[in-house]
């Protein structure tokens, strides 16, 4: 099934206590095209400034990513970011952002796009993401991402957004201020009573939660050493999980589960390098084995 | 088998964002074996001050607890622990604490008890678990706990307690500060270097860990939405846990993995009252229940 993603293509600068990565390839929809490709052919979304070097691309060009939708804007400059992280590097410290070209309109369709029939809407302005949405009338499964700013300076415009997807990504901290409860579990619920079918609550280091139909699944992040650089972890799970069901053509309940501990492997490899070198060069066969050690450690009998 | 605990018998005073209880039935050694008689029959041994009313043991002694290692020292007082809660209460801050006949000798174990084949030395210091350990040369399967204060102060004894024990259960924080690694699966293998044959480690809400044989086990923590009060949360984990090692006779990665779902689960009971109140009520059947629920819900298939 097509597969389509609205998000960021980045510069980033990024320090961790490994080191330190300076004008690297970032941006929420690099990271998910690359871990959705893995699985399935992927539609990119997005726009960069006249700066950019469009040679930056050639890892997704590699997996066959369809780059129509990316736009390159003229007298707009590229999104930039520089983070740092620290500790279990569980989250990102913004040492400096400069939106530059996402602080202008949002990017365009194509539409030869528009019959996309799994779609992820990666974060932005609440109010842009039902824009894309209501372009992709034909998608089965669209799934949105958010952030604290939106939550707490657009929360009727997300609060709208939320009613017009089927899915939501957030990670635990968004749970817990989307909602004001701090118990995971009630804010999962809650966040599921306000729209979407499901929803993917995502713990860094202590896996992810899925809500749906009332039920909770728990699986654990992949176990891994090897942290060098977590940026684009998010993205690179949501890209895994959908990439799997694009592929599959399924969004049921089992089907979100095993799509969920395909994002959880890429996301391993994610971590192991700066940028997306690690990701680039993760194929179909890694994720296999990873998700069979994965699926080892998670099991419990009577 | 024979399942025996050294630990804790202590007077509680608990805020929560729920409410408070004051001069309530707490201390390590209790909630095991209250958790752990659910499963096996339990000896406990510890040590109350001339202060202490040995009918609020009656929760114990209607599981059949066996109390003849309960000492009732005279012209001492009682250990008492004032704790406080707040947000998703995933840690306690202590508000007070009063280690009155904690800070005595230790307790004493029965000669009667000293044939026990599994054994838990709840958090004391390492030196007199070392000790008790010494004293029970007869067991299979002894596990301790520890805390900040003698991995901070007692490095050296808590590394010789690690050489002579079979396994230990921990919380993330211990574990970080155990090893100084963040990231926690290199620090549970790390632990498990320095002399246990298995790791433990409790991450609240967040589920837990086992690093036993070079391999990596992921449990979540059974969902809970009715959080009352976190207070013996790992130590009924704990309790659950041997109290199904002692049962089945068994202390393998399977029996392990199995133990620890029960753990989960009793400590999902534990967090719904203040003090031992919905834990004395919990009994096997309600424990099979959950059960199913947890082990459904970290099923992932490929």
């Amino acid at each position: 099934m097509s597969l389509l993603v609205t998000g960021s293509i980045g510069i980033d600068t990024v320090s961790t206590p490994l080191g330190r990565a300076e004008n690297v390839l970032g941006g929420s929809a690099v990271y998910f095209s690359l871990a959705a490709s893995i699985f399935a052919r992927v539609r990119l979304v997005g726009v960069v400034g006249e700066d950019f070097d469009l040679a930056a691309l050639e890892p997704l060009r590699r997996r066959d990513v369809d780059l129509r939708g990316v736009e390159v804007r003229k007298g707009s400059q590229t999104f930039r970011w520089h983070g740092s992280y620290s500790g279990a590097m569980n989250e990102a410290r913004t040492v400096d952002v400069k939106l530059n070209v996402l602080a202008e309109r949002g990017a365009t369709i194509p539409p030869e796009f528009r019959d996309s029939r799994y779609v992820f809407l990666a974060n932005t302005h609440p109010a842009l993401q039902r824009e894309f949405a209501q372009q992709l009338g034909r998608a089965e499964l669209i799934v949105c991402d958010t952030m604290n700013l939106w939550i707490e300076n657009e929360a009727t415009e997300l609060a709208r957004t939320l009613r017009a997807v089927h899915g939501i990504v957030l990670n635990e901290g968004e749970a817990r201020l989307l909602t004001g409860e701090s118990n995971l579990i009630s804010a999962g619920r809650e966040i599921a009573q306000r729209g979407p079918r499901f929803v993917v609550i995502k713990k860094g280091e202590h896996g992810s939660l899925l809500f749906s139909e009332e039920r909770v699944f728990a699986l654990p992040a992949y176990p891994t050493t090897r942290l060098v650089d977590p940026t684009g972890c998010g993205d690179s799970f949501a890209g895994g999980m959908m990439g799997y069901l694009a592929a599959t053509g399924r969004s049921d309940p089992a089907a979100l589960r095993a799509a969920m501990a395909r994002g959880s492997v890429v996301a391993s490899f994610v971590l192991e390098s700066f940028s997306v070198e690690a990701l680039a060069a993760t194929t179909a066969r890694h994720v296999e084995q990873r998700l069979d050690e994965l699926i080892e450690l998670a099991r419990v009998e009577r």
